[in-house]
């Protein structure tokens, strides 16, 4: 689709869309919209992603209740990027011909396992025919408790930039599918396809972060970190710097034919939480870090000069770290 | 789709979801869920539609701009129906390749053009590529300012049924484009046109219904009153009489070939508000009527026997009224 990338929209957008609300905190162009109600205590964070039949997911390579799990956790991802907890949701449903009444039972069932483990209440959705296949369309809206919601744009020179989890294990289980392997040979296949399928959605940590006001800035790695980053850079107007011996890469991958680092820089789909953190503040989130959460890693920090970063070994110069992630308008 | 209709898939997600949540006053089964925040005077109501290409609409039958206002459209008249005021709304967005940035503009033009007009903010959004046509799934959220928000489950027998505007407008627009008439030659063409194109949520007359407190119930006619007048009787456990007398239909359509009582029984897309006002309360509300909202007719009554019954004139016998509507699980 020459000429137009999502980026570009995002701006056409803001610039028609872009007006003074005095409950608007945050609008277009971040995880999730930020409403304060006057008056109140109440700040609400919503967002919506939409996913489409073999664009975001082949029939063939999830259950329907897979299916149904993901469509919620990709949501719920964007409402922990703001720091916000689950609170409702909607799902618009497309459905091709022919669809029994198992399937759609077995989609809610992924759907409600993971909403009742995060405490988010379905209260409303439309179904549709869809010739062209599955169409899944979740809004979601969260509460966030804190004083201020935890934008992209808060990052300062200096601070240091952390990650959730492992980085491109949802992408070496991605490459198995691709290469037909649907059901994994060894512990580690089988948590890369998880990753891919069931992405956890890194709420509790994304509250916890945002409670204790470690992170100035928070984004969920959806389009991998090659694309994400950039993105928490240009919100913050600063650069940033990422060394490759601390990134979390999923090692195992490289028995299928993978480059660990290569799918940690660019994989997509994670939906680990990349966020930064005043220099001064380190040492106490990481004394403090609940150790029942997913580990967290330092993988860099944030710089004046504009720009990505990236050395694959200290010692090492620092080189641009060029961006090759997933981008619907670009494969 | 043998076996599966919305109606039954509604009861599924009704069975499997509805919790006790002491924010949520409705859930999943009326024109929008409804949340209350607790502590606080505010009420939420929120909505999602998707329309899906050659399902809910023809490329060639609508203009970008006209599709964008109408994927608005039908979900701020959702709101209508809860008496909701339009407070913010998200799109997510399914491109088919090789769409142009003028095309993405045309339909955003088309958006801002209705969301400007009845106060709504865009928030947010999600875009993705979409092989099997355009896609479009807005979520809208709006508040409502009354102690109570009117459901459809609020009718009691003696109660008088009213709509607003005209019904089988939109369906008489359907029918000149069926047959290839994009462009209408008269008067009357034009309208059906526009009815079908940019139908007008009825937000304002929503709104003041439920502020001075004369709807009991309410719902907007989006799959023809044949099948939205029964759910709203179903939710309110009532049965309802209609005299074809009153119905306020759009006789041109008769130049046409349509058969314009059909159209006001069973046309779909219309986006008027169906209401039912205590018996005692007719007189105050035909008088206090603002002269600059869209006319109200009387169309009937709810009665205490169960279905929904209906005579072409006055002196006929009442016969069931069958339903014929738009659902999308029954062409």
């Amino acid at each position: 689709m020459p000429g137009i990338d999502e980026n570009r929209i995002v701006r056409l957008l803001r610039d028609r869309f872009q007006k003074r609300n005095s409950r608007l905190v945050q609008g277009i162009g971040d995880d999730a919209a930020v409403l304060r109600l006057v008056g109140t205590g109440s700040t609400w964070a919503v967002t919506t992603d939409m996913l489409v039949e073999d664009v975001d997911f082949r029939r063939s390579w999830l259950t329907p209740s897979q299916l149904g799990y993901k469509s919620l956790a990709v949501n719920l991802s964007d409402l922990a990027a703001m720091g916000a907890k689950p609170g409702y949701f909607t799902i618009a449903l497309g459905l091709p011909p022919g669809i029994r009444k198992s399937w759609i039972e077995a989609f809610y069932r992924g759907v409600s396992m993971l909403a009742d483990q995060e405490g988010a209440v379905l209260i409303g959705g439309d179904l549709s025919e869809s010739p062209g296949g599955f169409l899944i369309a979740v809004t979601a809206i969260g509460e966030i408790t804190t004083a201020q919601p935890v934008l992209r744009s808060g990052g300062r020179t200096g601070d240091r930039l952390y990650v959730t989890g492992i980085l491109g294990r949802a992408a070496a289980g991605l490459a198995l599918l691709q290469q037909g392997r649907t059901a994994g040979r060894t512990r580690a296949q089988r948590l890369a396809l998880r990753a891919h399928r069931m992405p956890e959605p890194r709420c509790q940590v994304g509250a916890w972060l945002a409670d204790k006001g470690f992170a100035g800035c928070m984004l969920d790695l959806s389009d991998g970190l090659s694309r994400d980053l950039p993105r928490l850079c240009k919100a913050c107007e600063i650069g940033a710097e990422v060394s490759g011996d601390d990134l979390p890469v999923f090692a195992a991958s490289s028995h299928w034919g993978c480059d660990p680092v290569t799918l940690a820089l660019h994989g997509g789909e994670d939906f680990e939480l990349l966020f930064a953190v005043p220099a001064g503040k380190t040492a106490h989130l990481e004394k403090s870090y609940p150790s029942h959460f997913p580990p967290i890693h330092r993988i860099g920090r944030l710089r004046a000069s504009p720009g990505v970063v990236w050395r694959p070994r200290s010692g090492m110069r620092f080189r641009p770290l060029l961006e090759a992630g997933f981008d619907h308008f670009r494969k």
